[in-house]
């Protein structure tokens, strides 16, 4: 059974072929190759880009998606192996992922990391239940340790500006948020990025390093495509020259090395048009989205030409469609 | 105007004509048979299998769903005749049921018991206000009495495993549950397995009785098929030898004659490996989802090769799609 | 860019277009003129026959719309420009609504008034920025200024009945209701029925004054159209001799003119037969719905032969779908 759930599950092979195809679909009429094909969607945290552009792959392609608010439309759901359910969650994965199996011709699911222990983030076991209940091809549409359709909409931006990925420097920094957020965007960027082969730099303060089998992974891949990683405390050096800034806020390393306030501060991190000055003059901004504006990021960072924000989340669509054609084929 | 909203709507003919077709169909490719059709879905209560279920059944037909949850999507519905509506509730069936009936081909709606006095819940005073004031045919997704496609669902489960219910020992038993739950689905099982024949036994403790007129209904069809129905305390004797054990929690007869926190007492009705043994050594069990793990059936039943729970799921995609072939023609 | 946010963007000659159009399309089988077409939905506040009928459009059309309701599927969003976005809002409309233009063909939005301030609410902030960011064309399903496919089907409904609405005797009157209510549909039905030339009569208790650039744009309307205003605080004398009476609840002019238990006053204003026998003998009752009733409108006003309420609602339909065709043509 295929999935697409993290950069692993698809090889880089596949992650060379989904990036060509959303690159030159992109270019081509919208076709109908989802004809008569059903997409589950079930988020456990809420969505704006995601729901609206896998609804829109699956609409535009000919097909359709059913939408679930986990716990909203549905009831509470349960993952825990062996629970006396007599709580607040009165459904269990082990039924509700194979009944929605029978339904639908693949599965995408939305689940945050819980933020209390990266060891349990990383080891993301709720999408690990999909993959192990559904009888169908499940897609994530972010999880815990990875957001796998962003880092891909993240390179093909890149590869858009510059052609390709490979050997451009690149930087991945940190920036203030209110409070602490998951790890699945940087880490799905880095992971991306490296397997391009780009020259990563990863810019963070003190006590917000990624999850060691995250950078383990990402370094496997700059060997292999002949990229690099570096990390770094000092976030002008890391900018220092590169092509594209991609800026991020995220949690704490662990919760118990530091308090969540420390999250607020930081502040000069925040980026400004000053960093972008010390960026290539052909650099580009990029950011996931939703950013909240002068905290993460200044107004006038994102309302100039340097910022690609806006077709880096059009871009989500491309990949997407380019997942689904290969996931269900 | 046709209405699915109850065995009684439907009559024993169309329930054999439904049950054939669903088992037919089953086997064949999907057909685009509901090609620009539109079905209305209103939820007074959240749902899983029933909302993916019905969607599924209107794109896999050619059709589509319009989805609303009432009180979220909607403002909150009145259904009281003659109400001066000052309260929470700005808006009445009267006229939220005819303007959507003027939307879509057919309307289907979900609302469950109040659980406050069988009688009121019996007489279903919702799903008659559809029936009254819509203008398309309306199809119950569950309501305070019945829940009509469940009791489908379950019946072809049985005959495909079985090749016919007629005189088939069907054991349905109560289970334990942390709160008193609606009675459509027992209710449902017991009209639909005698509307098939099946030699009906039900087991539940004492206080926990079906209403009258569900029993007489029952009983009715029970005499029209050569079915038979019996009523136990007894769980054990039920179970003896049945070739089906059907494991639901509900409420207790009348809130008065029983505090709520009676049923989570009776923790030995919940359904262990060792009930299962006394049924016949070919015996399937059924459940109707979602179900409390451990509280209502332990693992060891669910997880077993006996367990057909999820087959039962899916057969709600086959009854509906059935159902809705002859209410839309 | 073409935007349906209202009568001023749309020009009477589009009014006139889009009424020609629903009304003969009314009368023929459904085409699927929106082959293709994607509509994004985006809702501020609930909604159950906009919602509806939107996507019915879309469906029954050949298209498909997306929904989202704003703050629930998605996260809350920010409007102010400049903010620094550290509250409970953590998604701007600045890349919002670019980024959803990139997946559909027009974005729909409901939005209402805060009601805090006449002058804030009529300048109509969210919608102005769903025009200014969109790169697709915008379509109101209600602001806190207007409701134009409300006004629009308010009309049909009113021609449909009377051959043309030109010089036509029609009585817009305030009724009670538990809280203060926006201003849209009032001020819509004010604007559409001058654009197509009707006699208005506007009757209201004193302090529930429409706004005066509404009122002015309405005249302007009048004077082109051979129409006519005025506004009373005699309800009866409105009503005298219209053809139509339209009833709807709206709040006080500013909030420190009167105290919002002030709407719960004036209870005779409700509209009871005894209002309706004033009217002319042909005279038909329309209300935008949901109607709370016996608080705004009486039961036996409602449900008589004279209230055309449902079909007001049905022709929201045609109206959204006449609208669709020239806004994505």
């Amino acid at each position: 059974m295929k999935h697409a759930t993290s950069i692993a599950a698809l090889g880089l092979d596949i992650v060379d072929r989904v990036l060509a195809t959303a690159r030159q679909w992109k270019r081509e009429p919208h076709r109908r190759h989802l004809e008569g094909k059903l997409l589950g969607m079930l988020f456990f945290n809420p969505s704006l880009r995601t729901r609206a552009s896998f609804e829109a792959v699956m609409l535009r392609g000919g097909g359709a998606a059913i939408v679930l608010d986990a716990g909203n439309d549905t009831r509470k759901l349960e993952d825990r192996v062996g629970a006396v359910m007599d709580g607040d969650r009165p459904e269990h994965l082990k039924e509700a992922v194979p009944v929605l199996s029978r339904f639908v011709d693949a599965l995408a699911v939305r689940t945050f990391a819980a933020g209390v222990d990266d060891d349990i983030d990383n080891a993301d076991g709720i999408l690990r239940a999909f993959e192990h209940y559904a009888t169908v091809p499940v897609i994530s549409m972010e999880s815990a340790r990875e957001h796998p359709c962003q880092g891909l909409a993240d390179l093909l931006t890149i590869e858009e500006q510059f052609g390709a990925a490979k050997s451009l420097p690149v930087a991945l920094t940190w920036a203030p948020h209110i409070k602490p957020l998951p790890k699945a965007v940087p880490n799905s960027f880095l992971l991306t990025a490296a397997a391009r082969g780009c020259e990563v730099r990863v810019a963070h303060p003190p006590g917000f390093d990624l999850h060691p089998t995250v950078v383990a992974e990402a370094e496997r891949y700059a060997a292999e495509t002949g990229g690099s990683i570096r990390f770094t405390h000092d976030q002008a050096a890391a900018i220092s020259g590169a092509r594209v800034v991609y800026a991020k806020a995220w949690g704490p390393a662990t919760r118990a090395a530091l308090p969540p306030e420390t999250v607020r501060q930081h502040g000069d991190w925040m980026i400004s048009p000053e960093h972008m000055q010390g960026a290539a003059t052909d650099a580009i901004f990029l950011h996931c989205l939703p950013v909240r504006r002068n905290v993460e990021v200044a107004d006038a960072v994102l309302d100039k030409p340097w910022s690609r924000v806006i077709d880096e989340a059009e871009n989500r669509f491309h990949v997407q469609r380019a997942l689904l054609e290969w996931l269900l084929h």
